[in-house]
């Protein structure tokens, strides 16, 4: 039974036929993709609405201004990454510190299939910050402070029994952890060759 | 004896009368500045020619272009930060993981000095990667090169006798020292506080 087609109009058609919803949905999407890749000033809106075909000037349908939708990109890595780590991290089936070990292998996996073009978003926009809104300050600590407690966490379960000293020296491991992390992206972006990756991993998990 | 005073034009006096090889400096240092805090990208030529009372649409007859500009910026903040590192880690009056000790403190101080504002330039621009014309790249591997070379060389004096094996040890350490450090003023600038340099430090210190 051959349904009838719909009247095409002349002229380049509009794909995009999404909903409100769907689009905001898509400009946080291309957003985490920019930000990851090049940072919060020089992501271009203009840019980024063409990406994803929704029509220019209506960016602020969606978002109130470029520091909310950064805001919004930013709580959208934060909640990506977190189910990345609980992933690799929460995995009883595995020792603690092969769960850190999961991790950093998925994380160099990840870095390769992009080409080493994109680096850590947080990383980015704490690289920023003098150009950044002061708002974005709290909420980039906050992520730091969630991802730290998570490698604590991880770090824990090594002990058969805790105490207020293994807890605090998880913590100072965890918090060592991603000061280093950080700087280990930065450079295997510049090097294109997970080399400082692997080379910070191998120290740090050697000392712990 | 009274001088005669030239007569002053109605207006703002034009403050800058120096020659063109004084400006060039003078743009060289505030883009150091400009990007030590902002980076490459944020960093606008009319507001940098602003600040140093150079005037506007002259900027190209000091540099051939914006991406000339910023290797010479990076060439002027390498020789520099390759002082510093020289003075604190050749002072052979020092053991050598003091002196090391002694540039950390120094960075510290000068973290502080600047309250947090100013990052390093090379991780700066690391950072923005994606954004940078690609003659960068090389130029800021070869930066860090640089870089590890001295920390290796301050390390390898610990030892007695030098081997192929402590050589190799002490680059590895060097290695690590820069992917971590970059990370832990990133972080001291978020936090606005110096422990990230202090917990990265006190960590890398104690395992060499």
């Amino acid at each position: 039974m051959a349904t009838k087609q719909p009247v095409r109009r002349r002229g380049r058609p509009s794909k995009n036929l999404l909903g409100p919803k769907e689009n905001r949905e898509r400009l946080i999407r291309a957003g985490v993709v920019s930000l990851t890749e090049k940072g919060f000033v020089a992501t271009g809106l203009l840019e980024l609405l063409q990406s994803v075909d929704v029509p220019k000037g209506s960016f602020y349908h969606y978002f109130e201004s470029k520091e909310a939708f950064g805001l919004e990109v930013l709580a959208s890595y934060d909640s990506y990454f977190v189910r990345k780590l609980d992933r690799w991290l929460l995995d009883n089936t595995r020792p603690p510190v092969e769960r850190l070990r999961d991790f950093i292998e998925d994380a160099k996996v990840g870095m390769v299939r992009h080409r080493f073009r994109r680096g850590c978003l947080v990383g980015n926009l704490g690289q920023e910050l003098a150009s950044l809104p002061p708002s974005y300050v709290r909420r980039l600590r906050l992520t730091f402070a969630g991802w730290e407690l998570r490698v604590a966490r991880c770090l824990a379960d090594r002990h058969s029994r805790r105490t207020e000293l293994t807890d605090a020296e998880d913590a100072r491991a965890a918090a060592f952890f991603w000061i280093g992390w950080e700087g280990a992206v930065l450079r295997a972006r510049l090097e294109r060759d997970v080399m400082p990756l692997e080379l910070f991993a191998e120290r740090f998990l050697d000392q712990i």
